[in-house]
């Protein structure tokens, strides 16, 4: 059975849809797609970073469109492991895990991980939106599309625009 | 830069300490040392499951002798990873990682993992104290002995009684 490495924020977790509403409550407007597209999180956002160390902030992330029901079905034909990186930001792992239970109860906790770098993790295929966790990676490598790697051509790695498109790739 | 994979519970933290502590105050009696060897930690200790429930069972577990200073040497050496099974008790994720800021404050964020299984887990030599760990792993491995695994024969895994013995070994 093939290993899976799925990551959480912007796969699993649409980390976007937060930062639009946290941003609209703390100044009054909601940014365009437009104006965040080709620019990392953190940049695009300018109270970004309050806002991950602020409390919830991952607990209550939107989950991403048809992501549970195909997960599910992944989780039948592979050995799936949901890699996160979370030590960055210490409050986020209790959070993280809790959310998982929450949304993805069929993921047990052997298959969790929560890390800093992705370097350590081995598996046959790697689905991220994140180049500096897909580019050292050894293994099939998926591209999930989010607003700050949408400009970047993928390179060597399969892009995906939503979880229908993995489902037609790895089911 | 070779990569080092090291265990957290009875490699760097001394949990057998704080079981025996622990089982103390709840039973009045210290058990022996011959009493708890070549049995695992749940089943040598009636209450073991609680006392890891408990709240700062894992961030106050005394720290091994010698891995502060050792460690540290290897880090200088080897791309070290702590990498701790931590997710079947989602508690102790917070407080092993403000464990590891507390006692090894030059191992960052970057560099720890915590997870369930570590099948996933790709490193050139790991240090633990399982074989359910080690057994798997297709790098070097190196068994720090504990009481629960004492008794058993290491067999093609490398057997050390103490961080001194690492230091010896990768230094």
């Amino acid at each position: 059975m093939k290993r899976v490495a799925v990551d959480m924020d912007g796969v699993l977790a649409d980390v976007y849809e937060q930062f639009f509403r946290l941003d609209e409550i703390k100044t009054g407007t909601r940014k365009t797609l437009e104006s965040v597209t080709g620019v990392l999180e953190l940049e695009a956002f300018q109270f970004g970073r309050d806002h991950v160390l602020s409390d919830d902030f991952f607990r209550t992330a939107p989950v991403m469109q048809d992501s549970q029901k195909i997960l599910e079905q992944l989780n039948q034909q592979y050995d799936v492991f949901i890699v996160s990186s979370a030590t960055e930001f210490p409050k986020s792992l209790s959070e993280k895990q809790a959310w998982l239970g929450e949304h993805f109860p069929f993921i047990t906790w052997k298959q969790m991980v929560f890390c800093g770098s992705k370097v350590i993790v081995q598996a046959d295929i790697m689905i991220d939106d994140h180049f500096k966790n897909l580019d050292h990676f050894n293994g099939q490598t998926i591209l999930f599309s989010q607003p700050h790697n949408q400009l970047a051509d993928a390179g060597k790695h399969t892009r995906v625009n939503n979880w229908k498109e993995i489902e037609s790739l790895l089911l």
